[in-house]
C-alpha cells in the first residue's frame, strides 16, 4: 500500500454547522425581586438557548450599582458560577443572542447598561427596528455617539433625550419614534420594564415565583425550568411596569391588529412553549395533519427531518395511517463547529447531524417531513442520504409556505437571491432537491392549523405583506409590487 | 414588598446532572492508511460522544514518532483545529471515556502511550479487567511500576512482560492472562491492531475507506459520519492486523459461548448503529410491542422519556394502537453540568432536561416508557413531573428487566445496596415511584425480541448470571447464591 | 512530631502585590503609515507595560473600518499572534492601564471606538480631568447616554457635540471644555492625532520610521522598541495631525506655563527615556547626587530597593564614595499577585520581591535609597527586612520630597489619609520605619538636580500647589489653605 | 504617501526569546510536616523560577494519597489557588523545568508519581544521567515500560526492581547503578528523601522551618522566601530521609572527590542564594575583581549586560576606579515569548529585552561585563547596540573561560559546533562579535575568585575534563583527546 506521507494532508478546517434554517436572533428574560435574581435569569436563559446560541448576557441590580457579565457562546459556557455570584442584587435582565453576520464581536453583546441622567438603565431586546439607520443619523447629528452596531443602542439614546415623567414613559416616548418589532425588557434602579411592540412581532410571557417575585421571559418554557407560574402574555402593544408596589400595565401606543410571527409556530419556538394561548407542539402537530389533507401520498414511512419535523411528522403520520419511523438519527452532541477534514466527506455538514437508517429506509417510499426550506442546499442533502439508505421514493413535505422574501423584524435570514423558492418554481425546487413529489403546506391550511388568521400573523416571508416597510414613504403593496417587478 | 438582600442569598453550586442510567465506561476508535487519520479519529469519537464525555485523547503515529492530546471534556471542547494539524501520520487510535469516579484526573484518559523494548506501543480500550488487581500486585511484586490507576496500564505491563513473534502475538499471550472486557483498538509504529475478548461484552466493528485505508470503531455509526463502508463485526475472541500488507485475522483465544452484552441494545448504543447483526433502533422497537404483548394498558397517550424511550414507546403504540406523544420535551442544549440556584427549584434535575407537556397530558391516561430504573429516584420525579401535568394515571412501562447487580465488564453501575430492583420488590419500586402501574420486560421477552438468546448475550446486571467473576476459585452459580443469600 | 492534620489548614489566598508606590495610570501609542501597524502598536505597549500593568487595548483602521481588541491583564497575555492578525490597517492606537480601583472590569478599558456623525473615531488617553463629573452631568442632560465611567468617554460625546472643520478643530474644542491632564491619541478614518494638555502633564514623543510612517507614543523607550527614530516631545498644549499628507502641527489651546510632572522623572518612567530633553536615569543619578550633598553619612554601603532606587543610590555613592552595593536581590519572575500562605510568613508581601544579602548587610551602616515612602508600610518591612540581615544601621534616604497630597492628573494615589508624610512629622516616619536616620530630598534640590524649576514642573503631590484644582471657584492657593486647615 | 495595503502584510510570528545563555535545567522543593505544605512547595519554586520556566509541578501527601498538579508554563500561570488547595497533606515536593527541546510536552513534566510493590513513590530530579540510555534499553528487555522520555522514570524502574529494607535503601541502591548528576527529592507515604549524587553537581540545601517541618530545595533563595532558616547544606553523596522520627543522615555511595558545577555561581544560580558556603552575588563580584586584574582597560565607563553580568561588573568597577553605569536598561516584563514583526526590525529579539543608553555610552570608552559568551550571536548584537548609541570603544569582558564543550550533568547546551569558543580562537570570537578587545576569565582566576579549585569544581565545558562520560569504558582523558582530534 502506498501510504500518503503527512505532509500532503491539507490542514482541517473548523466548519461552522449551517443548519439552512431562518433563526431568530434573540431571546431575552427578566427577573424581579428574588434574592437568586443573576441564577433565574442564568436558568431562563439556558432554556431560551435555542433563540440565540452566540453570545448571551446578563445584567443585575442591586437597587444602587449595576452588574454585568457577558461573553461569546453558550450560556453554559459564558456563565461560571463565579459569574453568577458576582451579579449581585434581587432583579436581573439577560440575552441570548444569534450571530447576524460573520463580524460578530463581544461589544455587540446585550444586555446594553448605560448611564444617563436619570441614572442607570439595561436594556434587551429581541428583534429589529426598520428606521433604525435614519434613527441613528438624526441622533448623530444631535450629538449622540454610538459604541456598537445594535438597534438597542438607539432605543437608549431616545430614551436619554426624551422627557417623561417615570423611566417608563420615557421608554413608550422613546419607542414611539421607532418602527419595527421588539420584545424588550429593562432595568432601572427600581423597575423591571417589559414592551411588547404594538404588533406584537415576538412573545413575551409574564410570570410568578413562589417567592412573590416576577419574570418576563420570550417564551413559557423559561417560566418552567425555574418554576414560575405562567400568569398571561403581555399583549401587543403593551407595557408592564414592575415594581415593589407590584405590577402596572400601560398600553401607550396607538392600538392596530396584533401580527405575531407565525414562524414562531413553525419553528423559533420551542415545541413546550405556549405562546399566545397556542401551544405550540400542537400546532406543529395540526400543521402536519393539514400536510396530509393536502398532500395524501402512497408512502410506506413518514420520517421527519429532526428535530424540527417531528410534531408535524407525526401529525401526518396520524392523519394518513402511514407508520410514522425514525429514519434519520441526529447526534445529540453536536456543537455549532466542527474541525473538518481537508478532504471532504461527501454531505460532511449534514451527516454530521443526521445518520440515515438503512433498517428503516431501504425500499421504502418516504415521505419526508421538514419545516422549511431555505436555500435548498441542505434538503438536497438530506433526500440524497435518504436515497443512499435505500429508499425507493422520497416525498418531500414541508410545514412551512415557500419563503420567498426575507424578515426584517427580527429573524437572521439570507438574501432574497439565496432563498430558493423566491428564485424557483415549485417544479424546479423539486428538481433541485431530487425529490420525487414536493408538497409546501399552503398560507390557507396553514391558518386553518392556526385556528384562524383572524389573530393576526406576520407572513411576510411567505405572502411579501410587510406590516411595516423600511422605506415607509410607500404603501407595503406598492413595495410589493416594485419589489417583484 | 420585602425584597431579600443580595447577602441574604446563598451561594450556586454547579450541579452534575446525573441522569441515573448505567452508563457505557468509554468508545474506542482506529484508522490505519489515511492521510487525515487524526481528523478522521476526531470524527469517530464525535460520533462515539454517547459512550464517553468525560475525557478523549488520541494518539497518531507516522511510523517513527507517536504523537498524542488527551484532555477533560467533551471530544470538541478537548479538540482544537491545531491539535489536529500536530497529530502527524496516517494512522491514529482514540478514546472516549465516562467518568467511573468523581476523582477523574487528566492521567487516567487514554489512549496509553508507552515505549518499551520492541518499540511504541499505543492501546484504547473498551471494558473491564476482572483479575486487574491480583495481575496489577503480581507485576508490582516483578518490579513494575504503574503511573495511573487503569486497567489498560495492566496490559501495557503484560504485554512488555512477554515474548512473541510480533506485536500481535505477544499483545495476544498478555491478554490471554487477563480476564474480563476488552474491545481494545493497539497501535504500533506498523500496525493497527483491534482485539475483541473471548465472550465478546463490547462491540467493535470494522470498516473500510475509500482511501483502501481502514477503520475500527466501537459502533457502526462512527463509520457512517466518516464515510466509511461497513466491513463486518469484529467476532468475539477475534484478533485483527491491519499493516500495509493487508488484514490479518487471528483468533488466539480459547473458544468459548459469545456474551455480547445485552444492554448495548437497550440504551448504551446508538439507535442508528448495527451491532452484531441487530439494528439498535429496531431492536427497541421489537422490545416496545413485547412490552405491549406483555403490558396492555387502558390508555389515552403512549409518552416516551426521550430519547433513550423513544423507540419502544413507538413500538408499544404501534402495537396497542394508543397514540404516541412527545409528552416530555427535552432541552437540547443540556450539558454534563449546571449552576443551580441555592435555593432549590423542586426536581430541578429533572427539569432543566425534561419539560412536560399539560396539552398532552392533561387528564389522560398516561403510559411512560422508559429504558431502565435503576436507582429510582428519577423516574420517580418524572412521574411527578408527568402527574403534576395532570395526567390521571401513569403507567409506567421499562424495556429492560429490573437491574439487581452491577456490571464487572465496563460499565459505570451503582452498588446493588443503591438499585432499587435489588432492594425491593416490583410492587414496593411502583409505588417508590408512585406509578398507577408498572411493568418491566421479562428476560424471555427480551430475547424474544433480540432474536432469541442462542446468539449469546450477557444478562448478569439482570440475571446474575456472571459469565466470570472475581473471585473466580468459585462457579458463578456458587458466588451467585452466596451473593443472594 | 504532631504533624498538623491537612483540614486545619486555611485556603490560601491570592494576594495582590501592592508596592506601595504611587502608579502611573496609562500609557499610549499611535502608528501610523506602517504595513504592520497594531504589530508595532503592540511592541510599543509592551515597553510602555510599566505604565500600567492591568488592561490593554488596540484599535486599528483600515481607513474605513476600525478593529479592535481589548483585555483584563498584561500586553503578552492580551494579545496572541490571531489577535494581531485581524487588527487590519495601516495605522493603530494602543493603551495600557493601571488599575485605579479594585472593580476593574473590561469595559473601562481603552481605546474606546465610537461612531458618530462624523464617522468612527477611536481615542487612548493618559491623564485625568478635574471637571469630568460636572462635563458629565451636563452631557448627560442634554441627552448623552454613558457606557463606561471613564474620562476618555465625556471627551468623545464633547467631540460629537462640536462643530469644526476637522476631525481637528473639533478635537480641540472638546478639549477647550475640560480641565486636567492628558496627553492622548487619536484615531479617524484618515488621521492619527496626538495631542498634550496645556500644562503638559504627562510625556507624549513622536518619532519617525523607517517606511515614512509616524509613531506616536508615551515614552522614547516605545520608539527604541520598534527601532522609530525620534523627531521631538509633542510640546505642551500641542496637538499634531498626522495623515497622509504630513504632519501639521496646531497650538489650539491659550498659552500657559508648562508643568510636567516631575515624578515621572523620579519613579513613573522607565530610566531609559528621554522626556522634554532630559534623560530619567541622568536626572535620578544627579538626585542621588543631591541626596549626597544633604544628607553625607558615615556608612560602610550605599544599597538601593530596587529597582527604581538603583540610579539615585548611584549617583549618592559616586558623590560620596561609599561603595555601592546590591543588598537586596529582586526576584525577577514576580507577577502582579500571588498565592500567599494562610498562616502569612512574616514581611511575605516584600519578601517575594526583595531578598536581603547577609553578605553585604551583616554588621554594616547601609545607607539604603529609595524613591518614595508613600504609606510608609513597605518602607517598614524593608529597613527590618536588612536589620534582619545583619545592619548595624540603617539610614533611608528619599529622592522625593514627602508625598503630601494626592494627584489629580493621572496617577494613582491614596487618601491624604494614608500618606505617612502627610500625617507625620519626618521624626515620627522615621521611628515608624525604624530607620536611624531619615532623610528626604528638599524640592529645591530636587529641581536643582532636574537643571532649575524653570523649565516648569508639576510637584503638587510635595507642595500642595496645584496646577488646576477641582473646585476652580478658589485660587489653588484658597483650597490648600481650606486643605491643611 | 503610498501606504501599503494590509494584505501586503505578512503574518506576525510568536518568537521565542533566546537568550544564548546555557541553562539549567531544573529546581526542586521538598517540603515535610508543615499544614500549607503545597503552598511553601508553590513558593519555594517560585524562588526557584530561574532554574527553569517551561514546566511546573507539585506532588503533595496526606500519608494515604498522593495528589499532583502540574501543568506548562511559569508557576504563576500553573498553579491557581484552587489547585494548591487540591494539594492535599502536610508534605510535597516540587519540580520546575526549562525546555530541553522544542518538543516540550505536558507528559515528560515532573514530579513522576508512580505506584509499585511498596506503595507510592513521587521524584522530582535536577541532573542528567549519562548512562540513562543503557539502563533504559536494560530494563525494557527485562519488561519494563516507559511512559516519559525523562531519566527520572529510569530511577523509578530501577527502585521497582531493588531490594531493601525501606524506601531510602532502595532509591540508594537504584541509584548506584547510575552515573550522572542528580540532586533529587522523593516523597514516599511517610517519609521525604533528598539525595546529592557522589560528585555533587548540583545544590541542594536543606531548611528548617518555624513549624518543626523541613524543607529541601536548590537553592537557600528557596529558603528565605518561606521564612525557613537554613540548616546546611546536602554533602556530594548524602542522602537525608526525613520522616516523623526526625532527620537521618546516610552516605550509601563510595566517597569521591566533589565536582561541584562551577557555572551555578557564575551564571545560574540566584545572587542571593548562597551554595556549600559561598555567596553567589559576592563569587561574581570577585571574578569581576579577578578580570580587573587581568584585563585593565583605558575605558570610561563599565557597563554590565544585565542582569547577569551586573555583579562581575561591580567588581571590575571597583578595582579599576573606571564608573560603573547602566548603559544597557532591561525590559523587566519580557517573557519567554514575543509577537514579532514580518519586517523584522534590527537587531529585535535583543532590543526587547535590552535598550541602550546614550546618555551613558555616547562617545565613552566602554568595557561591557558579560558572564559568558555561548553562540556569539547575542554578543554581537549587543556589542551592535553599544556602537550604535555612540560608544568609541567596547571592550568586552566575560565572567568565565571560553566554554569549548557541552554539559553532560544537567545544563541545557547547543551542540560543540554552535560554540563560537570551540569553532574559533579568540580573536576571531573578538572579531565576530565586533569588539575592540576581549578577555575571558582564565580558569586560574576563576579559582582564585572561588577560593581555590582544592574544594573541587566541574568545569568541563571549559576544560574538557568530565569527571563521568557517557562512554565509560575510556578514560576521560583519552576522550577528550578523541574528541579534540
Amino acid at each position: 500500500m502506498n501510504a500518503s506521507s503527512p505532509c500532503h494532508a491539507a490542514s482541517p478546517r473548523t466548519l461552522l454547522l449551517d443548519d439552512d434554517h431562518f433563526h431568530d436572533e434573540c431571546g431575552v428574560v427578566g427577573i424581579f425581586a428574588h434574592p437568586e435574581a443573576a441564577n433565574l435569569a442564568y436558568l431562563g436563559l439556558y432554556a431560551l438557548q435555542h433563540r440565540g446560541q452566540e453570545a448571551a448576557g446578563i445584567v443585575s441590580s442591586d437597587g444602587e450599582k449595576f452588574h454585568n457579565h457577558r461573553g461569546m457562546g453558550r450560556v453554559a459556557d459564558v456563565f461560571k458560577a463565579d459569574d453568577i455570584v458576582r451579579l449581585l442584587g434581587n432583579r436581573a435582565i439577560g440575552h441570548v443572542r444569534y450571530s447576524t453576520t460573520g463580524g460578530s464581536v463581544l461589544r455587540n453583546t446585550q444586555p446594553l447598561h448605560i448611564k444617563y441622567r436619570h441614572g442607570s438603565l439595561a436594556l434587551a431586546h429581541n428583534g429589529n427596528l426598520v428606521n433604525a439607520k435614519e434613527l441613528r443619523e438624526e441622533l448623530e447629528h444631535a450629538g449622540s455617539i454610538f459604541h456598537t452596531d445594535m438597534d438597542t443602542e438607539v432605543i437608549l439614546h431616545l430614551v436619554a433625550r426624551t422627557e417623561g415623567k417615570d423611566a417608563g414613559e420615557r421608554l413608550a416616548t422613546a419607542l414611539t419614534r421607532t418602527k419595527g418589532a421588539y420584545s424588550l425588557v429593562a432595568l432601572t434602579e427600581t423597575r423591571l420594564i417589559g414592551v411588547r411592540d404594538p404588533l406584537g412581532f415576538r412573545p413575551l410571557v409574564l410570570g410568578r415565583l413562589d417567592s412573590g417575585g416576577y419574570v418576563l421571559a420570550s417564551e413559557t418554557c423559561a417560566l418552567d425550568l425555574i418554576g414560575a407560574e405562567f400568569v398571561r402574555d403581555i399583549a401587543a402593544g403593551e407595557m408592564v411596569i414592575i415594581s415593589e408596589g407590584g405590577i402596572e400595565s400601560r398600553f401607550p401606543f396607538a392600538p392596530t391588529q396584533r401580527r405575531m410571527c407565525v414562524f414562531e409556530y413553525i419553528y423559533f419556538a420551542r415545541p413546550d412553549s405556549t405562546l399566545d394561548g397556542i401551544n405550540v407542539y400542537q400546532a406543529r402537530k395540526r400543521i402536519g395533519r393539514e400536510l396530509a389533507r393536502l398532500f395524501p401520498r402512497d408512502a410506506d414511512v413518514v420520517v421527519p427531518v429532526p428535530d424540527s419535523g417531528v410534531a408535524a411528522a407525526m401529525g401526518y403520520a396520524e392523519a394518513t395511517g402511514i407508520p410514522f419511523e425514525l429514519g434519520l438519527i441526529r447526534n445529540h452532541y453536536v456543537g455549532r463547529t466542527f474541525i473538518q477534514p481537508a478532504q471532504s466527506v461527501r454531505d460532511f455538514g449534514v451527516k454530521v447531524k443526521l445518520n440515515p437508517m438503512p433498517s428503516v429506509l431501504k425500499g421504502k417510499r418516504v415521505v419526508l417531513v421538514d419545516d422549511s426550506i431555505v436555500r435548498g442546499t441542505t434538503s438536497a442533502k438530506i433526500v440524497n442520504l435518504v436515497r443512499d439508505a435505500g429508499a425507493r421514493e422520497v416525498h418531500f413535505l414541508v410545514s412551512s409556505p415557500p419563503t420567498t422574501g426575507p424578515c426584517h423584524y427580527g429573524i437572521n435570514t439570507p438574501d432574497r437571491s439565496q432563498l430558493i423558492a423566491a428564485q424557483h418554481t415549485e417544479e424546479e425546487v423539486r428538481k433541485l432537491i431530487n425529490a420525487d413529489s414536493l408538497g409546501y403546506i399552503s398560507i390557507e391550511a396553514l391558518y386553518q392549523a392556526m385556528g384562524g388568521r383572524e389573530a393576526g400573523y406576520c407572513d411576510a416571508c411567505f405572502s411579501g405583506d410587510y406590516p411595516i416597510f423600511q422605506d415607509h414613504g410607500m404603501s407595503a403593496r406598492q413595495l410589493r409590487l416594485i419589489r417583484e417587478a
